[in-house]
């Protein structure tokens, strides 16, 4: 079997294996055949077009195919996924099948004019879009139900016939990468246009971000230090810094907007129209008429929606916050408890117990963080809603509310309702930097390590296959398709969301934070890094032109911030013993200062254009074009 | 000579006037020739393809003429501007000529197709597109200098060769409009549709927005109403009012952008893509390549008006608005010393003198209001802004700010300086009162005065004339030439604007100001739709989706009303006598319930959608037709 496999491969040269599509063992053939024929069938036949063939694996099962797709195809397809690509004159444009002369690097036998991601990203596409026509069911599964529209991948997958599909990963661009990435110690920015080219959009703007971020905190950071060596504890130097950095943050948040434009505008994501979104796969309703295509699919009244979402999940959440601050007072108690015990009867046992709250805090704050987050996604799928992009805002505001308390919670706690700024200060560094190493833990030294197991058992496995030609590529398979996947950049961005409180929200007690953020930082991008190209199945490029409602996530925090570091400010002893008369005078100045602070935020965000100048001018230049042409017509 | 009219009249019964040219008397008739002829000019010769007749007054000048266009040059024109019209489906789509037999209400014989307004913006557009080709100069003013893409009608206009274009009335419709309007005293909704078919959506949604915000006040005012007729007292009332308008304040906000999608959809700008905006007549610079087009035309450095924003505008309203605070307290000083000495020696003319201060002030007010305004003008025309919307946007932040402080700084002394609750009731109620009187004389009774002695005069003139068929016609554009210009909704909108801070800032400590508000506005409707339709000419309809800056002005202001009224409610004795012991806890109180307002406030803008599910889903359903007919491309 392996033999018709190479005789294929001599056949068709040119066949290059772009996607791999995973299939539940023991499907039945005539849904392989059907399926496989919906995939290679012409366009004009409802078909996608593509190539596929199996891949024999030494069971001598047929349940793993390779799709892949002729150069003339995936430009076609180029044009129905709306990719932006660099024209011979610089600008950026859409491109389309006839106006491929005028696009940089193009040449009709330069099969490099489209990146492998990007191919991947094409076949991706088409086969999603794989639609039914009259079929009522899918071949051999008569509980598979279809009607005519619905994708047949979609399908596949929520009826647990399709197994996965994943990209395959290009071992020789892989090595490179890495070399260029991690490979060598070295100071310097991340080649992100490589990892861009390899991993997509998305990915490349979360290590873009994760870099920005880094450098951006560097000054802080370098604020931040003397405070430390030189013990610093006057009020003015409190003041100062915490200004700094309040306004700092504002800045470096809309700064990012303009570097994130320019980015985007250079891979052509800025200028992407955005796609008609197909209702995810969760997605399920009663068969009517979709208001907007028109089509007959699945329609989910929103008004049930909506009833789900406000009196259901509203509350639930409600509820868990409750419950999560409730847990926290528990904590206190137990400390408190802790603390008077050991005054009591002082012995090693008593000096043990009072670590116990913490860890059992520490604990319970990790299994509800758990239990919440398979909650929210629970609840967010019943919610039913029809697109990705809603369902994941959903998800990330019920996650991201959720955690912003049970990190925070306790920091306010004994900030403003103990007032005490020493206890603050230890509990912001033991939260900030146990979070960190546990983190960098899961993140690299777990992943890797599994990953060595799994190399050695795989090893194992494909040694006692015969030696052939294509054995690279039967183990290649094999050796990804088994690794983890990666489920997208929203842990990572919630990694990186929780240090940005720590950092600005209580800055003015504990300047350090910013300096342990930044080390972080460098070692986080290492170990992503590793993740992204050692640990994870390649994941399928996702073309975006943002980081989307993370930016409103960051700048609601760092408007938090200013809050919270002017109350700090007020509560301080220096600043108190300014107005040794008058506590209200002193409040009300705080107040007033934090007023000016936020006005000031606002100001700044409506002041800085959210595009560079000379992006402006070329978006400018390209709705001008697209109006004269429309003109001309 | 006007029997020639009489008789062209006769030969082209198809020419309906639409547009009045008046030139300079005098304009040289090589001049008058070559424009005339740009106009009627093929559009292959570069000319704007309109009829144009020379309008004979009695002085046998011919400086005057009316400009018309044939019906399928006006659907031609319709097609260029990207007017969006009714589908038989009930959709709204972007009108082109070659479908125009799907078009609700469209036969070839209709005249009707396109409303009156929409034809003379239609003939305003084509005019000022008419473009230099190779002239160097306007012939027979070679002063006048023109460059090739030059708009031919805006150097005519600067270089003050072209008095005036405006549109003319149709007296038949205005008719109509004026019974259906204000012609019955009636309560119910204005004729919105026929106000925007007769005058555009800028005016029309201007109608809208005063109507829509006189009905939102009406809660307001009822719920108002006890608090003056029971002399409520109790914190607890005021609290609760202030509550409830400040939510209401951002509900009617946010629901105000719904229903203004709701209307724009209807007359089709929400869908009507944005044009390519040209520069402004007033910009200058030296002749060079525009990035965005490519053509050849005077540029200008946004560096050096970065500089002269920043550097000269700004500080110079810095000085003015640190100006007005001055007066003001030159103004508290004046009333302090008339209250001593009425107090030291008290006779009839020291209590004369109590009032000298306030009517000073008020004199002196307006005085600056109006310097500042020509000031603002000149600065922001010197700022040398490229584009029309980018001059009215810096115009509008200038006189904004100060007027807001000019009109609200002293009741913001009295309140947060003073602390005078009684004085800052009785101030409110007296410049909300004032400010209303003065509005509706200054708007009404003095214009119906003007228009009056004008009619009077013309009526003289007109008689002077023989008699003859087009006597009406021509009494007609002598009518109306005189007649005052409109300049736009700006202070229609500053009024309300500011008639929403008497409401809404100091809400709690005078309820009755929402009473006051409802019947100024009730008026407010009656004198402007006056002054629409008899004071001034006809403006040029001006399509438009939104209000605008207006939006964001009146958003800040109700974010700035939370401040003021938790302040004034924190200051009340009421709410003192709650915290007897501590006035911080007081504060404190105060500052939580603010931020957490504001937290809902804000919450509340994010959760209401900006347009209603239907719209959205119309927009949807273009969008993806857009994306299929690309696709099938």
């Amino acid at each position: 079997m392996a033999e018709s496999w190479s005789f294929l491969d001599a056949f068709e040269p040119n066949f290059r294996p772009l996607v791999v599509i995973e299939l539940a063992k023991g499907t039945k053939e005539e849904t392989l055949k059907w399926f496989t024929k919906r995939i290679v069938d012409k366009k004009a036949n409802g078909g996608a077009q593509l190539l596929v063939k199996p891949l024999v694996t030494e069971s001598g099962d047929e349940n793993i195919y390779l799709v892949g797709a002729s150069h003339l195809r995936l430009l076609l397809g180029a044009e129905t996924v709306g990719l932006v690509k660099e024209c011979n004159d610089n600008s950026m444009r859409t491109f389309t099948y006839s106006s491929r002369k005028t696009f940089k690097d193009f040449a009709d036998d330069n099969h490099n004019f489209l990146t492998m991601a990007e191919c991947q990203y094409i076949v991706k596409h088409e086969l999603e879009n794989l639609r039914a026509k009259d079929e009522k069911m899918i071949p051999g599964y008569p509980q598979a139900k279809l009607y005519p529209g619905k994708s047949i991948v979609r399908r596949l997958l929520t009826s647990g016939i399709l197994v996965q599909i994943f990209p395959l990963h290009d071992r020789e661009e892989l090595k490179k990468l890495r070399q260029s990435w991690y490979g060598r110690v070295k100071v310097g920015y991340q080649p992100l246009d490589e990892i861009r080219c390899y991993f997509g959009e998305t990915i490349a703007l979360y290590f873009g971000f994760l870099e920005y971020f880094t450098f951006a905190l560097i000054p802080m950071a370098v604020i931040g230090i003397p405070y430390y060596v030189f013990a610093w504890e006057d009020y003015d130097k409190y003041v100062m810094f915490a200004t700094f950095n309040l306004l700092w943050s504002t800045v470096i948040l809309e700064v990012w907007k303009r570097i994130c434009a320019i980015m985007t505008y250079r891979w052509g994501t800025l200028l992407m129209k955005r796609q008609f979104e197909e209702p995810r796969s969760g997605f399920h309703g009663v068969l009517g008429i979709n208001p907007v295509t028109g089509r007959e699919e699945p329609v989910y009244s929103s008004i049930k929606r909506q009833i789900r979402i406000y009196l259901v999940s509203l509350p639930f959440v409600c509820l868990c916050l409750y419950f999560s601050l409730y847990v926290m007072m528990i904590y206190f108690d137990l400390e408190q408890w802790a603390l008077d015990y050991h005054e009591e009867n002082e012995s090693n046992f008593s000096n043990l117990m009072l670590f116990v709250p913490s860890i059992i805090y520490a604990v319970v704050i990790e299994i509800m963080n758990r239990i919440y987050r398979y909650a929210a996604e629970f609840l967010t799928s019943w919610e039913n809603h029809r697109l990705e992009s809603s369902y994941q805002n959903h998800l990330i505001l019920k996650v991201l509310v959720f955690n912003f308390l049970n990190c925070f919670a306790s920091l306010f706690y004994i900030a403003f309702v103990l007032f005490d700024m020493k206890l603050l200060r230890q509990s912001l560094a033991t939260l900030l930097i146990t979070s960190q190493i546990l983190n960098q833990f899961a993140e690299s030294l777990l992943p890797y390590w599994l990953q060595k197991r799994h190399k050695k058992r795989m090893k194992k496995s494909i040694s006692s296959l015969k030696t052939d030609t294509d054995l690279s590529l039967v183990e290649q398979v094999n050796l990804e398709k088994e690794m983890g996947t990666y489920f997208g950049t929203f842990d990572d961005y919630l990694e990186l969301f929780l240090q940005f409180g720590y950092v600005s929200l209580f800055s003015c007690v504990y300047p350090l934070a910013a300096v342990f953020a930044v080390l972080n930082n460098i070692t986080e991008i290492y170990s992503d890094a590793l993740k992204m190209c050692r640990v994870y199945k390649r994941p399928f490029a996702e073309p975006t032109a943002n980081i989307g409602v993370w930016q409103l996530a960051f700048e609601t925090m760092s408007v938090i911030s200013v809050v919270t570091n002017c109350m700090l400010i007020g509560m301080s002893p220096q600043v108190n013993a300014l107005f040794p008369d008058s506590k209200m005078d002193l409040i009300l100045t705080v107040a007033l200062v934090e007023h000016l602070l936020l006005a000031i935020k606002f100001i700044m965000a409506f002041v800085i254009p959210d595009k560079p100048r000379d992006i402006q001018i070329k978006l400018a230049r390209l709705e001008f074009e697209s109006l004269e042409a429309l003109k001309q017509q």
